[in-house]
């Protein structure tokens, strides 16, 4: 009978309307009330996205939209600036590298933001794109993605933004900024299973598809493209989560996305003040996300153990460090159908782990500071 | 109150206890309790595809497995034989052709199979596969594999077999006819809502895989091989259709494969025998599928009206053709979490539907055939 709560920063818990719809028995994905839904969706996902383009859905996970977006709009031999400050940040490079594609990475320690003065520099040479993570997920860090945008608007390089645990989460506002390509995945602050991505692309990066010449077959985003306003898709759609996702959006619209926004922000800022009264160190101080908190290990504390013990012990799923941050960190997720009581269990829990593997603190100290900056 | 049937060769129905199962808060895919639910699906998959090699599995459209399958073990500039019979056989000229490869393809009228001779003709010229349907869903032909796996049998070419609409349906013993590449996708046989895709392959096809130089990422399936083997997936999986697939699979190993296999065979010839008995022409008579059952509109009938009557007045989904079988013929499924019942409720649904559009019949005459040829 214990019960357990998901507290990690992809997949995240699914909103109770999406899983009771998405147990309804399937639709054909060709006929009138299915298309019905996906027009529903279309216009969502362009409120969500904040802009006047096409949102594409992709029967993939997160990765399948990064390299689409790759293989559909540049050159072989191209030139592109990488910024790598974790997990995710290697794999715009991985894919490029995978392609032909010249990178040229910016390698930002992990824990840190990209300074945008290093990007400038960059970009002295000819480069088409500049490739970053709003959150990278690894390390908790958000990127200055509006000062990027501000490099390349006006100029031929297109920003291309990882926006898998962003968008929904942050504000990102596609237009007003001039990102040129988005993507997101489903299992974050979007409320679904894995399974479902997105990508919205520019008018400057739909030019630049024009001439792009890499191999694509699955992940060809002008076939997309074409097909989405006929409320379509190519290829079998996956189905039940387009279904989720109508929820979802209506919920978000419901409560206001700036709603979420906030509420989001608050929760990071409380999970900050949280990790703070318990003597603990944030692993990305400067440019935390709202999404996840990144904690440091106390000294002569294991942070797999720290998860061990909460999952196990407590019932509670928190993520550990991936790679280089494997053992020195752990991480709390605050987005999509998480709310400030679910903070204020793990906060709690926490405690006691941190207490049952030898860390020093005043008991109480962690739930206490959530509560105050929290104001619940 | 209008209750609805759904009787299309993809999505079809989905299980109940995949459904109440997906309906499940979320877990974690990088937690031991996934891990050994993906040990469970990987054991089970051996023996729906009849073969000791391991089955990966993608977050994609079946679609997906198919350019994986083409971009991991093919070299750019080889010739391929394709079986091009339908709307499915395009799709592996179109997957090969955006990569470079030289596609030598077969033009089988719609509604034929492949003439194994033409396939042995073609070999005469080295080809580094040959690529074909298990069912042309589109037109509802079997195509004969065993026999085309003996022309590639101990020679260097690969036999590739999209099974989308064949793995579960009928029996297709990877290992003993020897198969080289056999996919198949979640929403049809597999009783699963789509976005889940499964690609098999031999040891010739993997010792190809080593010389192969078409990029890929998403799709790397030595990199998701590697993976597999330790219970994990390179990136975030279809963790609620892999669930889903658990019940799936114990639900075919309770009733038995082979059980399955002789339900569908009697389905699709009682289909066949009702379709006659009401005067209608089979669309594919010579080497029809056990998966669905494609019928010829009757003269002065639009097989597109046959379909929106059904659906819209009757509430039973089937399907119509496609590109140049459009308005000519329509489609029903037998296969799944299809039963006995549903089909004697769609021949039903049927009489009245031909009745309405002015074919002419005795009334009762394709049931009462159904029913004889069911012995139920």
């Amino acid at each position: 009978m214990k019960k357990k709560y998901l507290m990690t920063p992809g997949p995240t818990p699914v909103l109770n309307e999406a899983l009771t719809a998405m147990a309804e028995p399937i639709i054909h994905h060709r006929h009138p009330e299915f298309q019905g839904i996906l027009e529903e969706v279309r216009e969502g996902l362009k409120e969500m996205f904040q802009t006047k383009e096409e949102v594409l859905l992709l029967a993939s996970s997160g990765t399948g939209a990064m390299e689409g977006s790759v293989v559909n709009t540049l050159k072989k031999g191209d030139r592109v600036v990488v910024v790598r400050g974790g997990k995710f940040g290697e794999r715009w490079t991985e894919i490029c590298e995978a392609y032909g594609i010249e990178v040229d990475n910016i390698d930002v320690p992990w824990g840190q933001a990209v300074d945008p003065a290093d990007v400038k520099k960059k970009l002295e040479k000819p480069a088409q794109a500049v490739m970053v993570q709003f959150t990278e997920t690894s390390t908790g860090v958000t990127h200055p993605v509006k000062e990027l945008a501000k490099l390349t608007q006006g100029t031929e390089t297109l920003l291309f933004v990882d926006g898998i645990t962003g968008v929904g989460v942050t504000s990102i506002p596609f237009d007003e900024w001039g990102i040129d390509v988005l993507v997101t995945g489903s299992q974050k602050a979007l409320m679904l299973p894995p399974g479902l991505a997105f990508a919205c692309l520019s008018e400057k990066a739909w030019k630049a598809a024009e001439n792009s010449d890499l191999p694509r077959f699955y992940f060809d985003f002008k076939k997309e493209h074409k097909k989405i306003k006929e409320n379509s898709t190519n290829y079998t759609p996956a189905i039940t989560l387009i279904i989720g996702m109508r929820e979802v959006l209506r919920k978000c619209r419901e409560v206001g996305f700036d709603t979420i926004y906030k509420e989001n922000a608050a929760m990071a800022r409380a999970t900050r003040a949280a990790a703070t009264a318990l003597g603990l160190e944030l692993f990305a101080p400067d440019s935390p996300s709202d999404a996840l908190t990144a904690i440091k290990a106390p000294a002569g504390v294991d942070g797999q153990q720290v998860v061990k013990v909460m999952r196990d012990e407590m019932g509670i799923a928190i993520a550990g460090g991936q790679a280089e941050a494997k053992g020195k960190i752990f991480r709390i997720a605050h987005m999509g159908f998480i709310s400030k009581w679910d903070l204020l269990s793990t906060i709690g829990a926490l405690e006691k782990t941190l207490a049952k593997l030898g860390h020093s603190f005043t008991p109480g100290a962690g739930t206490s500071a959530l509560i105050a900056e929290l104001d619940i």
